[in-house]
């Protein structure tokens, strides 16, 4: 038996605790200073308030003025703080985090720092001061997984990615169960931009359920799915192409971290709802107030990849014409433009990817 | 103006008569001896029967006694029978088929011959008989497109492929319109074989459909939609190795005709609701029987893909573990066993796709 920590009690740092508990292992889930009310509930009734579900009762939820004494003793710590938790995790982290105990990030999204992209791992070892430079590298995980259903022990599959890919093992041997199945990768930032990106293209992926609506039509087996299915393969070629772009294993858009979290982004999450409002014509600011406060990865996402692509391709590293989804995506969440795919441009690339090239529509 | 010759009434035949109507062509919309029925109630209303939907007035419907006199003159051939039909067609087509003609084949499926797959372009050819081989190079169309949705104008991207680019490039030039998008691909064997191994993986991906009702759970956002994106993922991991197995370019599952195909085909169609009935503990009598005799190409191509798997292995193009996804749809639909998802065995391989492999799960 290991003693875990998680640091971040919402949906998915909590999940996670369900198959680290199962495997016998004592889990420590502590509280972010957001998520006081949560670990009153879990420490009064054992119930995740978010999640409306019993965790089980190895799970020992501790408030944030606790961290230090959560962690005294750790094999090894979880951090699941949203991506905008990064710079708090990194200053309460600085001090009482072990030296020497591996570090699994769940947090997803992508920073713009340097002429690059960071990636969460990197950014938490950067929010954690000078004096963790080189002394850590956080693990990724990866893959489609609704926290709702990883509590329930829905049978999931994810990776852990590390470049230190024995770090990566030993998270698998500590975690892994019958219903949680996990695997390694070497690539943490081909994995960690497809998690992120994935946010983005889900929601461009939805318009087409809002376009077919505004047209006058039903949901149903006829209805924009030529348009939906286009936009996932676009999106498919897309993350393989800007995941070149910066250095990452084009690869891993093929797997867990790629099309399968995208798809599973796609199955009525906020994203899509998101999606499917604006392709019904909402402005973004009326959008964002039907979604009454969720939170929109999407739109940091659209935020950091699409400000960073006229210096990939002023490097090179991205050719004119190879994005054109996400160039949309940024002209819809930020120019306030409407909702108007770019099917004709897509594929226009280089035809490198055995997609489709030479558009030469009528 | 070109004038355009369709062989087959079916759904997908007759919904890519609409494009090319509306480009201006002459469509002449020539049934199989199965489609007696529907040429009747074209030429009396205009109306596709099975779509439920009139066609526009410039697509001429002709009786299978009156092929040879529809491909008088023509600039261009579609071939859409079924896979069952290539013999029929090859027969019919013999000794009237102009020659040098441009054919473009819709039909899905794949042969195992001599060793081999054979696509159906060429499986079309192999049926013309011997004083057509070498003189026909019939170009595949592939790509997300529902035939309700296309023939509803809805906007929809396709791929032709074809070994001499110059000839699919001539069907883009004479069939795109701004709804029907379409580029060309080099790689016919890679796009034919995604667009043949979609409705096998599509099956597999909707077990977790019936997984989750047979559990007990209502359909939702929190359901088994883990596994079925798990099995996407390994689906698309799946896809790539096999079309480079058979000597196609496997970035090819990374387009339209893979995931894109692969995304479409999981809407809700016959082949999500197969596999429903099968992930809900049906038997493959039973799940047939349910299906009221939809055709089930997956059924097909599972035995076509899976009589083949041993031979590609002793060959060395595919390594053992490489597909069991697909090792595990051949037993489910051929050898009596029940739907109990392999999830431990994906990613299994070498990790070559960035994909995970070292599955050292607990």
């Amino acid at each position: 038996m290991a003693v875990i920590a998680i640091v971040g009690a919402g949906m998915m740092g909590s999940a996670i605790g369900v198959p680290i508990a199962d495997r016998g292992h004592e889990v420590r889930l502590v509280g972010t200073p957001l998520d006081e009310a949560i670990v009153a509930s879990i420490q009064a009734t054992g119930v995740h308030p978010k999640m409306g579900l019993k965790l089980p009762e190895s799970i020992q939820a501790y408030g944030v003025a606790s961290l230090a004494e959560a962690l005294e003793g750790v094999d090894a710590v979880v951090v699941g703080v949203s991506s905008a938790g990064i710079g708090w995790a990194g200053e309460a982290l600085r001090d009482v985090l072990p030296v020497g105990v591996p570090v699994l990030m769940i947090t997803k999204g992508l920073e713009w720092a340097d002429g690059a992209w960071r990636i969460m791992p990197d950014a938490l070892v950067h929010a954690l001061g000078p004096k963790w430079a080189g002394k850590l590298d956080p693990v990724a995980v990866a893959g489609p997984c609704i926290a709702g259903e990883l509590a329930r022990r829905v049978p999931t599959c994810v990776v852990f990615a590390g470049r230190d890919r024995s770090v990566a093992r030993r998270f698998v041997e500590l975690f892994a169960t019958p219903y949680y199945h996990a695997w390694t990768s070497p690539d943490p930032v081909g994995v960690e931009v497809c998690a992120a990106l994935k946010n983005a293209y889900a929601l461009a992926i939805a318009f087409g359920i809002g376009l077919n609506e505004r047209a006058g039509n039903a949901a149903g087996s006829v209805a924009m799915h030529n348009v939906e299915s286009a936009v996932f393969a676009q999106s498919a070629v897309e993350m393989w192409r800007l995941v070149a772009a910066v250095g990452g294993d084009p690869k891993s858009a093929v797997g867990l971290a790629g099309v399968g979290d995208l798809d599973v982004t796609c199955n009525g999450g906020r994203t899509g709802r998101f999606g499917r409002w604006l392709g019904l014509g909402l402005t973004v600011p009326e959008a964002i107030e039907k979604m009454e406060g969720a939170t929109l990865e999407c739109m940091e996402i659209v935020r950091v990849v699409g400000g960073a692509l006229d210096a990939l391709e002023a490097r090179g590293l991205l050719a004119p014409g190879d994005v054109p989804l996400m160039r949309h995506l940024v002209e819809v969440l930020y120019e306030g433009k409407p909702v108007a795919l770019p099917l004709g441009a897509f594929f226009g690339g280089d035809g490198a990817l055995g997609a489709p090239s030479d558009a030469v529509e009528a």
